[in-house]
């Protein structure tokens, strides 16, 4: 049992989703802040890999007052579940993705992760242990379906959704593809990671959408299940 | 004086354009190699970097036989000239860029480039020495415009054309994205190298076409020149 997984991301023309200094950048306008704000509204959990919590400290709280509103209407937190891949408990207890906004989080962190930082940060939120060194993102989708997220946002980092990728976990990826060169070969891309090598492993994708949206086009695949 | 400079490049949906052994592998289908064919073919010049040599030793020879045809009956060379960037002049006499069809080749070197590889390489091509260390890709298109070379298509790979960008020598850049994920680090990209890192300096472009083709996207960009 797991949640219906999908990846939502911006990259520039040439696949890149920040610079070689890992400095967040404006790839996408303001219908696509619109768009990704309504997908989150309608997610159960958000999550984000600690490169990520670092690099650009992201609340993603859910930023329309008409879709919190809904939300609350709905029963539901005004933010959806917001989820830390966390290896070694390195979120800082004051990191925005879990002190801003109404709402639950999970920190996954492995076995290997000091005591002391899990239980500072068991103040905040809710500490879930899968996995003996890294975290075992299988493990943690079934924690996360049994705390009822059927539908999860994945934002990135791209070594968080490499690992998604090489466990198979991802059901749809949406790219957004904007108008400009970021360029560099230490800048982060959509899949990181250690990389697929032989042609038989690489997930298959369907082209479920195309659109023009601002300066840009945004892309929705769907991934091929396996025969 | 400059020939109009359009870089064409396959990549998945993750922005890769090889995986990270840098084996060559298939991104796109059968309408794509027809239409790279004949944008090829329309073209005066095509360019790749030594990376790609080393890697892949393509031909960039026209494959198709009514293509090649046509050109002969516009008094052309059946294939357009070949240009390899190649710094050390480490291009060998034996790849299939030399030796595979019939047409003119420009092996663009600098002035650091071993004097005795530089005269192995004379007996196939042209040798251009532009720069010092590195190739001058300026220079070099000034040198390409006075043999006639009015349409250049740029193959890749991702060092080259990072190096196109820098210098502000691209006018068209036209990605196919292909509906698998390669993932990897340290798999190369549409645009390598160092990498911008202010927003300011990053290339502007507009989307002028998407289309879909085989089971992705084609993606025209026109790069905006500076006002
Ligand atoms: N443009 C966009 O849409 C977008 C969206 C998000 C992020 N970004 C950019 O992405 C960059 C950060 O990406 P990143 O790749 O450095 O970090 P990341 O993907 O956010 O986080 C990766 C980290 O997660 C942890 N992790 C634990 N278990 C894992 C597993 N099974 N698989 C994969 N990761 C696991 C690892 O750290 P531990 O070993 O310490 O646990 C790993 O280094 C930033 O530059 C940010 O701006 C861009
Ligand atoms: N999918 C596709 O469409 C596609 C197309 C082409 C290539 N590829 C892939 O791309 C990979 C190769 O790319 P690559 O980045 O390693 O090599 P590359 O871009 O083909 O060649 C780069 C080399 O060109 C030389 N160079 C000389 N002057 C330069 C300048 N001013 N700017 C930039 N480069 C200059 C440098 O070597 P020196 O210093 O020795 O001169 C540099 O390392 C392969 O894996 C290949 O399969 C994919």
């Amino acid at each position: 049992m797991r949640p219906y997984v999908f990846v939502n991301l911006a990259m520039s023309a040439d696949g890149k989703i920040s610079t070689r200094e890992r400095r967040q950048v404006k790839i996408s306008g303001a219908d696509d802040f619109k768009r990704v704000d309504e997908i989150k509204a309608g997610s159960d959990g958000i999550m984000v890999g600690i490169g990520t919590v670092m690099a650009d400290d992201p609340s993603l709280t859910v930023k329309s007052p008409e879709l919190k509103a809904a939300r609350r209407a709905r029963g539901e937190d005004e933010h959806p579940l917001r989820v830390v891949v966390d290896s070694m408990a390195r979120t800082s207890p004051d990191a925005d993705i879990l002190c801003k906004g109404a709402g639950q989080r999970v920190v996954a962190v492995s076995a290997a992760a000091p005591a002391g930082r899990v239980e500072a940060l068991r103040e905040k939120a809710e500490v879930v242990v899968v996995g003996e060194k890294g975290v075992d993102l299988t493990l943690l989708m079934h924690e996360l379906a049994t705390r009822g997220v059927k539908r999860l946002m994945v934002e990135g980092g791209g070594t968080l959704i490499w690992g998604l990728f090489k466990a198979g976990l991802v059901d749809e990826l949406i790219t957004y593809i904007g108008s400009t060169v970021i360029g560099g070969v230490d800048a982060p891309t959509p899949a990181d990671g250690e990389g697929f090598v032989r042609e038989d492993e690489f997930p298959r994708l369907e082209l479920a959408g195309v659109e023009r949206v601002d300066d840009g086009v945004l892309l929705r695949w769907v991934v091929k299940k396996e025969e």
